[in-house]
């Protein structure tokens, strides 16, 4: 059976806040009152005398003290937000004790259960590590995690889920410079794949988070060599698989016009720096025994011989109104704006 | 001061399994012995006899009992790997007691300190949840999670970390699929962004974890409407920041074309598909309204009166041996392929 997934890729917006599981009593709610049959508890035992855990300095809930709630049938449940995919999401932000968390987590699946969410997403700031375990003992796995935070989430109906994936790439640049004199603007890193082989190669680097291709490429060459430039275009990109714990990365050689010309090398990553004519650098005997590096280096002499056209960058709005760069062709980029796309 | 980050796309080799710390004595090592200044007991505490917390049930080690196995100053440290880094790396796959974990890791990292071990990661299966905690407090963050592993890392050194940084960005297709009657293959969605808003679009998804975006976009055709494609160009793409939990995605705009035209559209995530005229499709008022999809719009049809060139894919090797896809401007294909770059 082919497995259904949230393969869109418009923005999953994990919560709508206008609309939250406000308490109807402090978060108190009673406990199952509508399905017994889905109850871990006999009818009989609803609706005792209430006791509300939130009140309790966390440290001071005893496991005892807990079960002598629980058995009152009266648990305050989680906040918890809708999200607009009929699933739910607690963010907890304020300390709490593993074992109070346990029960109300446990209480919450329960109601969240009679009212047919989806997904339950749990987002545990690291100062909550305490409550790892006993969201794993519920049947939570992880969805993805930060330095500073772990998302966990539960898929609650019977159906395959639709979960989103978490991100599943890393991209990169490497930026080809040249001058004038067809020189290319090259380095020798200290560490890495290039260490001790001599090989000359153009800046690279990866993009950072939040970052545009176009502005990570005119960073990195900044970075590594001190250099001002000004991105052209993107000339070829190359998508790779298990790069590094598993995850895939994306590859983009980009063409930059020097601004400056005075080489000040980075000095923890970076080896060497310097203008090499662009034949010579071409010429690497690692770089012509490589498909796929004399591939890319015949595309950036093809370039440098302006008979090639990559894909340039323009910044855009989105339908949700945020700026977006589209790459794309620009020698037809006078044709594109003005074709009229009503008839 | 600037932080200096690992921001190589070059392959992070987790771990070099041919180099690992192998037990002296089935991993008995007494804690700190050359350098006494910085252990934490003294030195007449060093050298008494030893015991084995390995040997034992993690579940009948207490703290008690650690304790005693503490004071007696020999901790059987975890077992690493050595990466190329100067890290290393711990892989947890059998079950452990958090207390002897936790006063192993101690011991472990004033070991590791004393080699001067940079990055120190932990691979936490979602089994071993219960030593989440003990690893935070011992001054770990989180790096990235997957369904059913939790990694760890800890920066040892006084200088900015190295850390590569984990997976930013999720890929997406959009596949503009075009037959001979200039009709394109549109559908609307039951479910996300466009949902009642009476919008044909084009089949869009998510490319899978180690899936090239040509395969994606011809899985999404087939598995959206039934239509089987040809993958030819990728026409344009975009980057935005802020997509999904904070992460950014890539879209491709893809031309593909047909190699099947009966429609069968999938059930779950289509309300409904078909073959539109492609003028028809680019006048909806929602992508006129909206610039990033008019213009997107505009490069389409501009391929369709076959005066635009994108970039098409070339399945090359990369020099450690993978076969990656290279997307580049093939118009200038056969120039490329012979252009000889040793002179």
């Amino acid at each position: 059976m082919q497995r259904i997934r949230a393969t869109k890729i418009f923005p999953y917006l994990l919560t709508n806040s206008t609309k939250s599981f406000t308490a109807k009593s402090s978060h108190l709610i009673p406990l199952l009152p509508n399905r017994s049959s889905l109850a871990p508890f006999s009818r009989d035992h609803i609706n005792n005398s209430s006791f509300l855990i939130q009140s309790k300095p966390a440290s001071t809930v005893s496991l005892a003290f807990a079960k002598e709630t629980m058995s009152k049938n009266q648990v305050d449940l989680l906040k918890a937000d809708e999200d607009l995919h009929g699933g739910v999401c607690v963010e907890l932000k304020e300390p709490m004790d593993s074992q109070e968390f346990s029960i109300r987590l446990s209480a919450s699946l329960s109601q969240w259960r009679l009212q047919d969410k989806k997904g339950v997403w749990i987002k545990l700031p690291i100062s909550q590590s305490n409550l790892v375990e006993a969201a794993v003992k519920e049947g939570f796995k992880y969805h993805h995690a930060e330095p500073d935070y772990l998302m966990l989430v539960k898929w609650i109906p019977e159906i395959a889920d639709t979960l989103p994936a978490n991100a599943s790439h890393r991209v990169g640049i490497g930026a080809f410079v040249m001058n004038d004199n067809r020189e290319v603007l090259v380095v020798q890193e200290k560490n890495g794949k290039f260490k001790d082989l001599g090989v000359w190669k153009y800046p690279t680097g990866v993009v950072n988070e939040g970052e545009d291709i176009c502005d990570a490429a005119v960073r990195e060459v900044k970075e590594e060599t001190g250099v001002d430039t000004e991105f052209v275009e993107v000339l070829a990109f190359r998508q790779s698989h298990m790069s590094f714990f598993n995850k895939s990365d994306m590859f983009f050689v980009c063409m930059l016009k020097p601004q400056s010309f005075e080489i000040q090398k980075q000095v923890v990553e970076i080896a060497d720096a310097k203008w090499m004519p662009v034949a010579e650098y071409a010429a690497q005997p690692f770089i012509q025994n490589h498909e796929l590096f004399s591939l890319v280096s015949k595309i950036c002499l093809a370039k440098t011989d302006s008979n090639y056209s990559g894909f340039s960058g323009r910044a855009t709005t989105s339908s949700s109104g945020k700026t977006t760069h589209l790459y794309f062709n620009h020698q037809y980029c006078d044709n594109i704006l003005s074709l009229d796309i009503s008839h």
